[in-house]
């Protein structure tokens, strides 16, 4: 049998399978990469019970400790459609689910790019979820932030007000996100820390080392990650989506370094109703134009100017993610990322 | 074309993407599950940079949050040869990453049996990795617990002596453990909490609610949560596979509503070596006699006592696991929990 034939019989068990997500899953996994070890003395010994009936086990703080690490997950389709694996970076306060199955449980764009042939490896940050997180103040400088549901109603601008009953919050009008779905969205909510960006960029980076050429897609407080990881390993990273960064590099004469690399950024809607936007989004369009000006390939899209109306930050849990989604792919496809069929 | 058409086809793309993983993945995807909305008030405001470059934000602790929730992610294969999805309960200080991919970059649990046709549900307990954590003292009552290297050596005897330096480590003679990658497995850690046993049953409760008929794997910490879920919901769960349990409901009467439920606990080698074990291990194997003497069908298997010898703790993770996961297979097949081919 030829590799043709394989092709052909994964799409005819897709198209039997009643589910459009059906697909060879030639390899699936994960890993943890970065990090190393801390080691601490000198606090005191206490007694604890652990499990329910068990006797109380002596608590040493104090020995070694593995810290600053992340955590990657991966699924490989078969057929591969895409040139290169996709990575997928979420935002501050959350971790990959960001980009799995949707609040509201549909699929999200992790489903939508595998299902597309591409690898994906979704990573949760440096003290995010399944990466862990390391004592305090000890190790980590700083308490961490834990991020209320009004402030995510707000700053990512899913409605003007919020309120404790779900009956009584206001949502934007004409607003993509499954409101229904808030709550379960906060589920995914992780308490971050605001002193731990330059060991969640060598985490990133050693990423993009261990994988080797690919396409990195970044959310929000990951821009910054995204667009120092291409300028620290331009050759490598072969294309880079950010979608509603959160701020960006200086232009600059650094910015030569991107020049090879195609961009793509996305905005969503009604940037002007949230200051943090109206704030951070100059820096993205700033960095934009630099880029272009050096020679760069970059492209914005602002989702209301081509017409999509009523995203907010979470473009990727809006009802029409995979609309959004499409338009990536396209660009993906017009900037020779896809492999010819 | 017919079902059995797509079956054929699936065995033939696997065989030729020349991955031994390769399968049909039906569907993935991920959810959050219990859990419930807290609220904090009286905290002061404070200002905080967020990401490099962006000016500080107000941070205000007080609001509604959504704490005590698990996460859950599936991977449902096709053909599926399992007759119930397989639910993955990892141990404490410990998260999902437990049943995937072993620290030394081999196949997991998660890999065997989805593989072997069992849609697999892996979660995260309340408080680990993506099921996220609230804050202490606030919320939680109690600050987290976090887990040295040299206590993971011992307790999950790994080996007699820990060493700061690897190459100055004792491992047990003889054991299974990929010791090379044992700092890699210390990446998986992550802290835990003492007073959180009853909100982590009632959300793996609403679990096995939520997915109805399904077989429980268990390890360790998991122990309790698994069989309080059987008695908790004797009529949905199908099976339970307890490895190295950390505690057993006491004999008395109410096993009685277990008898109907297969069970297999299994024992890796050398519990002697550590005092942990020692105290232990009996409540498990009293609950398997006392269930039997009720005419529950429970099995235990130690290790040893079959001929395999060197199993630490982490039997998942050990150099000999898909044997391990060969034994239970062959049980869940003579349980009647796989399907007919």
């Amino acid at each position: 049998m030829r590799p043709a034939m394989a092709i052909l019989c994964a799409t005819a068990a897709a198209v039997l399978s009643g589910a459009a997500e059906a697909q060879v899953l030639k390899e699936f996994g994960s890993f943890h990469v970065g990090g190393r070890q801390a080691s601490l003395s000198g606090y005191p010994v206490t007694e604890s019970v652990f499990t329910q009936g068990a006797p109380p086990t002596r608590v040493d703080p104090n020995g070694d400790f593995e810290v600053e690490q992340m955590y990657v997950q991966y699924l490989i389709p078969e057929p591969q459609r895409a040139r290169y694996p996709l990575l997928m970076w979420h935002g501050g306060g959350l971790t990959g689910v960001t980009w799995d199955t949707k609040p509201d449980g549909q699929p999200g764009f992790m489903q939508y790019f595998f299902r597309a042939g591409h690898p994906v490896y979704v990573s949760d940050a440096v003290e995010r979820g399944r990466a862990s997180w390391a004592r305090y103040p000890e190790i980590y400088k700083t308490p961490p932030f834990f991020r209320t549901k009004k402030e995510a109603w707000e700053q990512f601008r899913i409605g003007p007000a919020y309120a404790t009953d779900p009956a009584r919050r206001v949502a934007t009008p004409g607003g993509r996100f499954p409101v229904q779905a808030f709550d379960q969205f906060a589920k995914q909510f992780v308490p971050r820390w605001t002193s731990n960006d330059a060991i969640t960029q060598r985490a990133y980076d050693a990423l993009v080392e261990k994988v080797g050429p690919s396409v990195v897609m970044v959310h929000s407080q990951a821009g910054n990650f995204g667009f120092r990881a291409a300028l620290n390993a331009p050759g490598t990273v072969k294309g880079l989506i950010a979608l509603e960064p959160a701020g960006a590099p200086a232009p600059g004469p650094e910015l030569d370094r991107l020049t090879a690399i195609p961009m793509l950024i996305v905005w969503g809607d009604n940037i002007g109703s949230e200051p943090v936007w109206v704030r951070q989004q100059p820096f993205s369009l700033a960095f934009a134009a630099d880029l272009k000006a050096r020679g760069g390939d970059v492209e914005v899209i602002e989702l209301p100017k081509v017409g999509i109306t009523g995203n907010d930050h979470m473009i990727m849990m809006d009802t029409n993610s995979d609309q959004v989604a499409g338009l990536i792919e396209d660009w993906m496809r017009r900037k020779g990322l896809l492999r010819e069929r």
